[in-house]
């Protein structure tokens, strides 16, 4: 269906809620075959995406988008072979839909529970990233929810390929292809548009910058899940280990500095860290690391070193530098890295690096945020990592989920009560 | 705290806001003395309470409110004993909040899992209903919530005196009292404002009628629990034992009908309906409840009997009555009931009376409703019949939480990773 009109998305909509209620009552087993079908149609049968999204390519290309957005606009086969994989994880977890839980005889022989239902239609609005489209739909289908996706205007070609690649593969398996709609049009007013429909869509999840999400956050009239803006803090502690510290925070820092979970604060305890902070700054700067330092941080670093240092200014607390750049903060104790984390986190990503237990218990008690470490790089907090097989987003907020986001928090629930007869006193 | 400007609003928001972070950390056994200290207080220290009552009680029937509405203002020594029961009840059931969650070693060594924490500050507006404001503090506090409680103009001197002894009751247990702030001031514009605070209000809970309702729907920032609205259904099956559907149809209207789990309208199986509608009309209307029938039940019933019935007309169904009204329908099959529920239903409580295995099991799976009920009234839709204690209300929404809400539906999670060392490859 092309989205040519406001009532052309309507009608999206409406079909997409239709669809899902088919879907809700789909068998594990037939939406399984339809993800195993996309796999398969990505490694095999290919040949049009590819071509659709070179034209992208070098569109965006001479469009003059940058580097980063560019490598995430790219599908090769390589891609399309990893994004395949990512599907069969998918389709191996077990089904949410249908789990029971809490059931129970109450003292009046009424037997009641909760059985875990789809929300109904997934809305997701998203970047230039045509891999992102693949992994909505197979979330949505695998937890038995339609959707409606509306990627970035750069990848419009690769998205329409995609559709029709992945329509042709779940209709294959018995599954109505008006589950996964996709917006195919560019027009901004068709998101704001898409925003108003809380008849059709059940939740929203728009997976951007800060502008959209705050966008999405102001004019979504259905529940939408914000999040994704990660101010991640790693705090050293007096007590802590300090090559596992420089470990952590070089893996927190460098292994993809682009994303949400990726460090931007280092907190440092006073006690360890002249000696410490010389050889994390070292080697992160010879990552091409840029860091923004407090005075104590650099009085103890000097002006020498080669180092790419600077002083931090009150802006670069509590900001997401999704770069290589880092701030670097002297702390007194734990008690100022947990006021520090207060104040400038976003609760998304924290950790701390100590031998200390009652360090690490206060800071895993204490910090507010959708995920806290011990010893380990923030990096971890992504659906994948920690057994979800894969995420829509990450939620920062506490209503209805928070961190990484996947098939379960796709679901609902419904009370089912059974009795013979019962009626209330 | 008095509430005289929307500055004095503000500030008991954020004073709210203070003191969810010293509850969100308090021990079960504070909090349970807390909410011990209340029922307490409740039965032997209420004079003032009761005075307070009387004088809005008597300013309210001056004021020509209506009976049903003096009726919930109204406190009694017995009321505020039932009170205090539920109060200990609450306090009896396992605190939510350091429940782990999905606890597990992944392959890495890391160790993963949810764990429960509260969500923050709960606000809630409701009506002219004293007992909501002893029954939402008590809620909030077992699961570590601070609350911002708004109740109707005419319970505003009973509010106050609860309010101060909810005050004195949880100090003397170590509980900052600025954990349950009253909006002591009716002004209206005082919920508009309140809409806005959702930095420091993380989940609104309206309890009142649908204007109401739509009002918080509309202009609240923060996530709302929208739901209270049911309309309610029982489907008499052609299987179904015809005592056990008078008995569960004449319960769920007639036990309660000023309720939203009340029903609203009976579906009854064409094949049945001949010999059992005479005999369910006849019980209703013995009970003063007036019947609105489509044209085949009330062929059924004729012009005789001396019963209330009359033709009903297109408003009636998907009407919640909230009175001693029915809406009665003769349907050709079950889908035909499916087809009226899903066009119909507000998603809150729907049964089928029947002994047939593959028509229950349908209704269980096709129904879409935060309730569905196989052979027993509508009326166990409720927080305490379905054993979470009590409930700050019913959500009909899929987002977050469905159905009643009690302590566990007060929360939200954070995910504690803890590792040696773990990094990203």
């Amino acid at each position: 269906m092309n989205t040519n009109t406001i009532e052309d998305l309507v009608a999206q909509a409406a079909a997409a809620k239709s669809a899902s209620r088919i879907l809700a009552r789909l068998s594990t087993q037939v939406k399984n075959q339809a993800l195993l079908n996309i796999a398969c149609a990505l490694e095999t049968d290919h040949a049009e995406v590819l071509a659709a999204n070179e034209k992208d390519y070098k569109a965006a290309r001479s469009d003059g988008l940058d580097e980063a957005m560019l490598d995430r606009l790219l599908l090769t086969p390589e891609r399309l072979r990893g994004i395949a994989s990512n599907i069969r994880d998918v389709a191996a977890l077990p089904d949410p839909v249908g789990e029971t839980l809490d059931m129970r005889t109450l003292p009046n022989g009424l037997v009641a529970g909760k059985r875990r239902v789809p929300l109904g239609v997934i809305g997701s609005i998203y970047e230039s990233r045509p891999d992102v489209t693949v992994d909505i739909s197979a979330l949505c289908l695998k937890s038995g929810n339609a959707c409606l996706l509306r990627g970035g205007k750069e990848s419009l070609g690769s998205n329409r390929a995609l559709t029709a690649l992945i329509h042709q593969a779940i209709s294959r398996a018995g599954v109505p292809v008006e589950a996964v709609q996709f917006v195919d049009n560019p027009d901004r007013s068709l998101v704001e548009a898409m925003l108003k429909l809380k008849e059709y869509i059940g939740l929203l999840v728009p997976r951007g910058g800060e502008g959209l999400i705050r966008f999405v956050e102001e004019h979504a009239t259905m529940p939408a899940v914000t999040g994704g803006i990660g101010v991640c803090h790693t705090y050293i502690d007096r007590a802590a280990k300090l090559e596992q510290a420089a470990n952590i925070v070089f893996n927190a820092k460098v292994q993809r500095p682009t994303v949400c979970n990726a460090l931007d604060t280092v907190l440092i305890h006073m006690d360890v860290a002249g000696e410490c902070l010389p050889r994390i700054a070292s080697e992160l700067c010879s990552a091409g690391v840029e860091l923004h330092c407090d005075h104590r941080a650099l009085s103890i670093l000097g002006p020498h070193h080669g180092l790419n240092a600077m002083p931090a200014t009150e802006d670069d607390w509590g900001r997401e530098f999704l770069s290589l750049t880092a701030a670097v903060k002297i702390v007194d104790s734990l008690d100022d890295a947990l006021d520090h984390i207060e104040t400038y986190g976003s609760g998304h990503s924290e950790a701390i690096v100590t031998e200390d237990y009652s360090a690490a218990r206060r800071f895993l008690d204490e910090v507010d945020a959708a995920a806290v470490f011990v010893n380990a790089s923030t990096r971890f907090t992504d659906g994948n990592q920690l057994g979800l097989g894969a995420e829509v987003g990450i939620s920062t907020q506490k209503f209805h989920a928070r961190g990484p986001m996947g098939l379960r928090e796709l679901t609902s629930y419904k009370w089912v009560i059974t009795g013979n007869g019962q009626v209330r006193e």
